[in-house]
């Protein structure tokens, strides 16, 4: 079955493709699980991770395959959408496949129409509890992270309150927090730029202690950067002891377990370690599990979903988050190296309108149309624009993976241009293919499927960029001179010194690297598009996550709590008194 | 099965018990559910509302069996326990019996050590997922509430910015917004003192609205308030409309209609209007449905849920919160009125503890030994303590209904202590039973089931303690004096002129009316215990809910945000992570 998307819209197609939405007992017969492997939840059940993982230790793992994008417009060149019609097309072929997505956060649901369930016919469903709230993972995060703001700001208090005897006597000692160096926010899940600066405390002494406070979007607590990186519960727990909420005026750190809350954090987030799942509107199942942020954390879904759905499917596709300089970069390794797991291949989702960007079409900006240069022929902005996919195909190959660039076929496009970008990828030595899973789902994505089937037979040696034992600012360095194409690093005095003491530190040893940069240019400056040449990466900050494990290099800043703008999606957005059905989300 | 309380602790209890625990199927089948009115999720399934009632809609009701207590002392005196009693008592005697009780908030949780699932053999099951997060019910309010305020807000901010032309280019026309008379806070299901006075929307212009404001208890919310009260979701979906988040300049009620946020919010909520199931150790289906404050709310599970267990059960038990003046009288003359069911019996929990207290007994104070007087046999306190006991008898008789008292035993308590207790309620013209469910669950409730039964083959003549036509002010007094047992009322200047304002305006006239009074004393002074005499109530504000439709007198300070104290209960909470059990819960 396929829907007109040129004439339905995503909500519409989803509301006919969930009459035929997997049950629990298909899924479970999808997945070759065993009944009490199946958590029931509405339409979208969970997997019980530690029982799955534990039975099928011993199973081969299936193909393990990565969605990336050269780098993008600010619209998006349609990585979900790509990963879905993957799943699709693969599964037109008679293959037994699925995937794991990240879960949206209820923020950008609410202020900007989408939802991040790919579209057309390559669509994620049941689409509205996708949408909003799906499993309540976001919820245990966010409850469990104020819990420990909570538990900060109460013993904030109470020190400043009781004498180090009355502390005794209730089993505490004086922590010392230094107010002036909390470094940790409150979270809650919308856009919500009134909370972003914040004064806490005001009152009398059990008004809680009074000092400034911030606000973050759920979906950027370290707690979900770690359900992404997470091995299995054992190592989420351990993590959480370790997250730093505060330093004291000593300026030693401390952690969730100085403030005796760890362990019910993690209690509270025992749930989240089992992903949800969901269907692609061509019933192939899709995990949904975990959306960290692609700048502070690893932006894409989880370690855990990946280790089950390579067990469960033949072919496992995998998106990572932001273009393949960040996304890639992080995947292959970070997650990769976290996971212990070895990709087959990776797919580069190209389009014919950010090529022609980085040949140097005029600026795309969102809400306004389109200039001419993108909706009619252009061979010469194209080919020139080629550029930053062919550094993006030779950087995915540094890993020792052979990419298939994936031509995501607009309307717009001419068979001339397609065939032009095709030639140029396998000229830099990729596979490519055109392919029209939005227009036409999995019938048009059979040419990308055969692509990454044949990919998956070839043998892949795969290897990191950097071993662990590198410095962490010749990690940098690397990073920067052979994925963004810089010419060397600089580093303000602030980052240098951060960076020198971490170096250091053996404590640090195995923390990860994760870059915070645009996505927007291989560069950190968004306007440079193409393959930006005769520049340098600044490096301004690092940040550190003590229960995650990573230092942050700041080349970039980044934004914890977006803004709801003034035509917000929420105003369009209503639900049927008489069955429930959600209307306005898409 | 029963177990020894005296040396299993309740979460030992509820382990073992949970070996049994219903299955969805045998839910299904206890509640003569068709397939698909069952929602999976879980061991706590949710029930399809809208589908069960729209099917049983012409099956008679079952028995409607109420639970009230006498003025308690600080350590409670069971209501929730002796709730799981009756149900278990009746399920003893063969009867079809189930019930509704609240879901617990996270604050107290993580606060206090206790879980609101009553205890010994008594108790309620699955314990940790109804004590944590349950099926994300109060997640869906806290996310609700707080996109108000996130549009409330953002408003703010936008309409600072722009001039009227731009904002007519969205689609917007100006609230002129009074930042000075925002009633509503945001929520957290957090006891987070340091919330309680906040500053917001520091920063720059693009920041949020600089204000003051502040976090209440998820719980507190008044969307919680409509959920206990909602007959269906077109009628959560009417309220939410009315919500008045703030007033404009010109002192006009701006509601989360105006600011477009209404059918959002109304769309996140819609799955909180199915009621989660859980049971008795002794396998008696109980709903878990809202769990709204007793002061500015009705404090009792939803009419939602008593209405399906009253089609499904012959005996459906169901719990006010506080003490009957409050509880009791709300559930009297506003749940039953805006439900319109007809309870059969209520039953007055009361302790020798409780009774020695208002007798002249020494103070409860929680966290300290009880005194001697409460430990030992005190015929003399006990006795003249009964006047409190009394006084609530009477008060129920008022409603036409002839109350069951339950004696709930406790170890330390005498044959004679009980024998004296049993004999004055049944001179007060009740039925009267001791009753030991914690130590021996429905075996220890036979006499208390017996009393239920039998007083539910009366014909009960139900009537409220006013008419809707009675004005705002005459509702207190006569509450203040039948209820209460004041002399009169006071109000406070302020509180007068919006009482009148309110008795003018004929959009009030349908709004219910939802005394804030202190639940440890009959009066508005919590240390005065028994029967205060010679006392007026003062009214010192009004507050108005404009989606819930309350009018609530303020009879009494109210807190919306708890504090976590200096040994909160999380400092013992943690999880197993080689299966996900949470222990130190309980």
């Amino acid at each position: 079955m396929v829907w007109n998307p040129t004439v339905m819209k995503d909500w519409q197609i989803a509301e006919e493709a969930e009459k035929n939405l997997p049950t629990p007992e298909e899924y479970q017969e999808m997945l070759g699980l065993q009944k009490d492997e199946l958590i029931p939840h509405g339409k979208t059940p969970k997997v019980d991770f530690l029982k799955v993982i534990d039975r099928l230790k011993d199973k081969p793992n299936g193909k393990y395959i990565e969605v990336t994008a050269i780098t993008p417009t600010p619209l998006g060149e349609g990585k979900s959408t790509t990963s879905l019609g993957i799943m699709e097309g693969l599964g037109k072929r008679g293959a037994n496949v699925g995937g794991a997505l990240r879960q949206p956060s209820g923020g950008p649901t609410m202020n900007v129409k989408g939802t991040a369930a790919g579209g057309g016919n390559a669509l994620l469903i049941p689409m509205t509890e996708f949408s909003l709230g799906l499993t309540g993972d976001i919820n245990d995060i966010m409850n469990s992270h104020n819990l420990m703001m909570v538990a900060l700001n109460a013993r904030m208090q109470h020190e400043a309150n009781y004498t180090d005897a009355e502390l005794a006597k209730r089993g505490l000692k004086r922590l010392d927090i230094d107010p002036k160096k909390v470094e940790m926010g409150w979270v809650i899940d919308f856009c919500a730029q009134g909370l972003r600066n914040i004064t806490i405390g005001l009152g009398g002494k059990n008004d809680g202690f009074l000092m400034q406070s911030k606000f973050g979007i759920a979906v950027s607590s370290e707690l979900m950067a770690i359900l992404a990186v997470a091995k299995d519960l054992a190592d989420m727990r351990e993590r959480v002891k370790h997250i730093v909420v505060a330093y004291d005026k000593q300026g030693k750190p401390v952690t969730a377990a100085d403030l005796e809350v760890d362990g019910a954090v993690a209690a509270w987030m025992r749930n989240t370690i089992n992903p949800s799942l969901c269907s692609t509107v061509e019933r192939q199942p899709c995990f949904v599990h975990a959306g960290p942020f692609a700048n502070i954390a690893i932006g894409q879904s989880s370690i855990i979903a990946d280790r089950i759905g390579l067990k469960c499917f033949d072919y496992h596709v995998t998106e990572s988050g932001f273009a393949a300089d960040i996304g890639f970069e992080k995947f292959w390794n970070v997650k990769c190296r976290l996971s212990g797991l070895k990709p087959n291949v990776s797919v580069l989702v190209a389009t014919v309108r950010a090529l022609k960007m980085h040949g140097g079409g005029p600026a795309v900006v969102p809400g306004r149309p389109l200039p001419e240069e993108y909706t009619k022929e252009n061979l010469q902005l194209l080919e020139k624009g080629c550029e930053n996919m062919v550094h993006l195909i030779n950087v995915i190959k540094k890993s020792g993976i052979k990419p298939v660039v994936c031509i995501n076929s607009f309307y717009t496009d001419t068979k001339a241009e397609h065939a032009l970008v095709k030639r140029i990828a396998e000229q830099a030595g990729a596979r490519a293919a055109v392919s029209e899973h939005w227009l036409k789902g999995g019938d048009g994505a059979l040419d990308l499927a055969d692509a990454v089937m044949d990919a998956c037979r070839e043998e892949v040696d795969f290897k990191y960029l950097y071993p662990l034992e590198m410095p962490l600012r010749q990690r940098v360095e690397v990073i920067a001179k052979e994925v963004y194409g810089a010419d060397g690093v600089d580093w303000e005095p602030l980052a240098a010194e951060k960076a020198k003491k971490f170096e250091a530190d053996p404590k640090y040893a195995d923390y990860s690297t994760m870059m915070v940069k645009t996505h927007l240019s291989l560069s950190h400056e968004p306007s440079w598009k193409g393959i930006p040449k005769g520049w340098r990466l600044p490096i301004r900050d690092v940040l550190v996550y003590g229960g995650a494990k990573f230092l942050c290099p700041m080349a970039g800043s980044i934004s914890l709590m977006p803004g709801t703008g003034s035509d917000p999606a929420y105003r369009r957005i209503d639900v049927d008194v008489n069955n429930g059905k959600v209307s306005g989300l898409f």
